[in-house]
């Protein structure tokens, strides 16, 4: 077994802060596969060209390369069904595309603009400009204009996380009893944060707090001992 | 078999616009089990006094009492385990409760704000009271105020269904090549509005409004023909 991992990091090689990357890691966790992981900067495209195509995370599994973090997901549960599974099911796997999507598109959004300044401090050198151009055009504003916002901001944010505190009530994971791979593509999103960021997205008596830690505490504690803030 | 559900109705009996009671009956169908329904009003509290509670979806599975739509499918799921499955797997069922919980915070709450004055209007007499002061105390304003925006309101709900259409690019439905709950779940909410209201919520070339076709034609057309406005 010989897994790689193409993993984000900033300025200090050992930071790494791609929410996707954190799916992928947690996913080869739960899996029990062993791994290495490559820190890896945005305008390294020459690094991973050959995969064809120009983000992270990529996964060498041997001579196979996989891109995407769910497809890397996907790749991992029917490569190793024997390991501890991700999805417990064909139901688990179409419904967690929801989780994924929703996470995508809402989470991830929210997220940057609360973070986005922090981000910027801690990329290397030779990312900022990249980062500033591409993001300043998603954003359609300068990386402090949106930041300069976010403590009300992060009001409307907490609001946005109401169905988790539903599910939470309800069940300590969205896997259930244990973690599945919806709790890794939700919780890669606050650890992204946590690496990059002292803004605290979460208040302590928030059970989204609870179960952000719960996950902190997984594996040994691997996402908690990650170069980040302990907020 | 003897099922029989207690399902919010209109000022017609025909007019069946409870988002949760469609839950239920798609449910039912999609395990394949005959039922009948009952007609039900808000302020019949009286008619349901035996469950316990004073909502509906009530379901009488003979001698059994099941309420809350979220219990119910998962009473049926366990009940009638050789009939489809309803969430495909212990994963499907865990992550499937985000799905309800994300209908119920988001969308439930959203299309309520569009539709609001059109539930009013078709409500029976006896119920006109109860809709207003209950609906008017939760919303914090007066019925007709919170609709007075819906045709700008509305296209900010269609940014909330972006991570309907990423799942919808990559499969024909939640839960896969084939329907399960969590599409009944999130259909419920539509076929709520189409059976109350003629505001049009989706836009006819949006891969949601494909999806909702297709569930309106499942089981022989089922929710197509059941009293509603064609949008």
């Amino acid at each position: 077994m010989d897994l790689r991992l193409y993993d984000l990091a900033g300025a200090e090689a050992e930071r790494r802060f791609s929410p996707y990357c954190w799916r992928t890691k947690l996913a080869l966790k739960h899996k029990g596969l062993p791994f290495e992981t490559i820190p890896w900067r945005f305008t390294e495209k020459d690094a991973i060209a050959f995969s064809g195509q120009s983000r992270v995370p990529v996964l060498l599994d041997g001579g196979c390369v996989v891109f995407d973090s769910w497809t890397i997901a996907t790749y991992l549960e029917d490569a190793y069904p024997d390991r501890p599974l991700l999805f417990c099911g064909k139901g688990g796997r179409a419904v967690t595309r929801f989780v994924n999507a929703w996470a995508d598109a809402i989470l991830v959004g929210a997220i940057l603009r609360l973070v986005v300044t922090d981000i910027f401090a801690h990329l290397h050198e030779k990312d900022r400009a990249y980062f500033r151009e591409t993001r300043e055009k998603r954003l359609g504003a300068a990386l402090e204009a949106v930041g300069a916002n976010r403590e009300t901001d992060v009001l409307a944010f907490r609001k946005i996380l109401e169905p988790l505190r539903t599910i939470l009530a309800a069940q300590p994971f969205f896997g259930g009893e244990t973690p599945a791979y919806a709790d890794y593509v939700v919780f890669g999103c606050f650890q992204w944060a946590r690496c990059i960021s002292s803004f605290p997205l979460l208040l302590k008596d928030d059970p989204v707090w609870a179960w952000r830690d719960r996950l902190l505490s997984a594996f040994d504690g691997f996402a908690r001992n990650a170069l980040g803030y302990p907020v």
